[in-house]
Formats: structure tokens, C-alpha cells, sequence
């Protein structure tokens, strides 16, 4: 059997476009777990508390919105359809050989902003976060998928 | 503000024994994300297909049982209460510096043994996956907390 990483590039080494990521059905299923772990890794660290946390749909498809992603769901897609498609994207940077904990990093550089203590604050801050690391992650699979 | 693993180390520094740590109710929350990411990753690569999977309670409270553990969960806990103590130390194993990868090469070792498109068979797979990964964590604890 090969190792994890060989073994996550060959699942996902079929994907030739950004829309064909974000339309994946199993991405965003695994990426639902990669999505909550960073999110509670990023929150624990910066209340320096351990704490865990799903992360709610209103969040990741606002911030799939305000990173201008719309465009990688599917047509029409309801708040549901564009959370799945932000966790499929997450997800498939760790298959891509991102790690959690520098996933987590770019969360924390701009939840460390926020008052976590304060469930309106920590959704705004969240909705910033994830618009934040969508964002990167756009620039970065265009280098990959010129479109 | 710390990295991740500096600010990790000082959450759980206070921990004086094992049994502190399987009572733990923070690490038991946060240790239940790293152990569905865990089992999520292990099945996924197993399969060669992404996957998504909660762990159940009865898969955890068996494996603490059968892995001689009991004993650092609370006196008189049910499943759930052995469950949360399989997850608080699944939770402390990553705080301390094992990688999430290497745990789930853990659950791999004993999952590719397994036919994961049965259930009724993955669950039994999933109880030996557990049962294994929380023994090396009770002999590497014992020789940091020696009873």
C-alpha cells in the first residue's frame, strides 16, 4: 500500500479544472473534516484553550461568496451547495500536500484579530478567516489550472 | 502570539497523569475531531477513495476496554463517557507532537485487513484499529506518567 501522501495525490490526480474540485461530492465530504479540525486547531490556539467547533455553512459560503468562488459551485446552489463546495477545496489542498497546521496559520492570522469569547464576533471573524484562505487557495490552484 | 505547537505544549503542560487526561472534557471535545480526521484519512486511503466517517462510541468505548484502559476513564462511565476518554487521549497524543498522519498509518496497519465496504465488517476492523493505536499510546503514556 502506499504511504498517505502518494496515496491522496493518486485519488485526486483526475481533477483537471477549479469547477471540477469544487463540484466533488467526496471532496466535500472529506473536506467537512478537514475544514472543522483547522477551524478547532486555529480557535484553540488562539484562545490557548482547546476547544472544538463545527464550522456552519452560513460562514463558509459567505466567505465562498466574498472570495469571488461562486464561480467553482455548482449553478444555482444554494448556502449548502457553496459550503460544500468551499470544504471540497479545503479539502483537496491537503490532498495536494498542504498540512493542517499551516491551514490552521492562515486562519489564526486573522482570528488572533477577533474577540472568540463572543459567538456574533467569532462569526464574523470566522466568515474573514475563511475568506482569507479561500482566497489564497484560488491564487494559488490558478497557477495550476490557468483559466 | 505562539506557534502551534509551542501553544499546544502549554495548554496540556499541566497534565500530572493519564488519568487526568482521560477525564479531560477540552481534550475529550477537541480529541473527537482528531480522531473522525484520523479515521476519515486511514479509511480514505484503504478505500483509494475519499471518505467521511464519524466513530461511534461503541467503536471507541470497546476499543478502550479491550486495550485495558478503562481505568483512566471516569468510575462508573458508560459508552459515552469511555468513548470521550478514548478521544481526550487521542487528542493529547497530537498536543504532545504525533502528527495526524502518523496516527493514522496506525489505524492503516490494522484497517487494510478489513473489507471497509462492509459495515458490519469495518466496524469490527474499527475496533481492532482502535484497540491497537490506543495500546502504543498507553505504552508510550506509561513511560512519561510511570504508575
Amino acid at each position: 500500500m502506499d504511504d498517505i501522501p502518494s496515496s491522496l495525490q493518486k485519488i485526486i490526480q483526475s481533477k483537471k479544472s477549479i469547477k471540477e474540485i469544487g463540484i466533488d461530492k467526496d471532496l466535500a465530504k472529506f473536506g467537512d473534516t478537514v475544514t472543522n479540525f483547522i477551524y478547532s486547531l486555529a480557535k484553540s490556539v488562539v484562545l490557548g484553550k482547546l476547544d472544538q467547533r463545527k464550522v456552519s455553512r452560513t460562514i463558509l459560503s459567505t466567505a465562498l461568496k466574498q472570495s469571488k468562488m461562486k464561480i467553482y459551485a455548482k449553478t444555482r446552489s444554494d448556502a449548502h451547495g457553496l459550503a460544500d463546495t468551499a470544504e471540497a477545496l479545503i479539502g483537496y489542498m491537503y490532498c495536494i500536500g498542504w498540512s493542517l497546521e499551516s491551514m490552521a496559520e492562515i486562519l489564526i492570522e486573522i482570528l488572533k484579530n477577533y474577540n472568540l469569547n463572543d459567538f456574533k464576533i467569532e462569526k464574523l471573524g470566522a466568515i474573514q478567516a475563511f475568506t482569507h484562505i479561500l482566497t489564497k487557495i484560488k491564487n494559488y490552484l490558478l497557477t495550476i489550472f490557468p483559466s
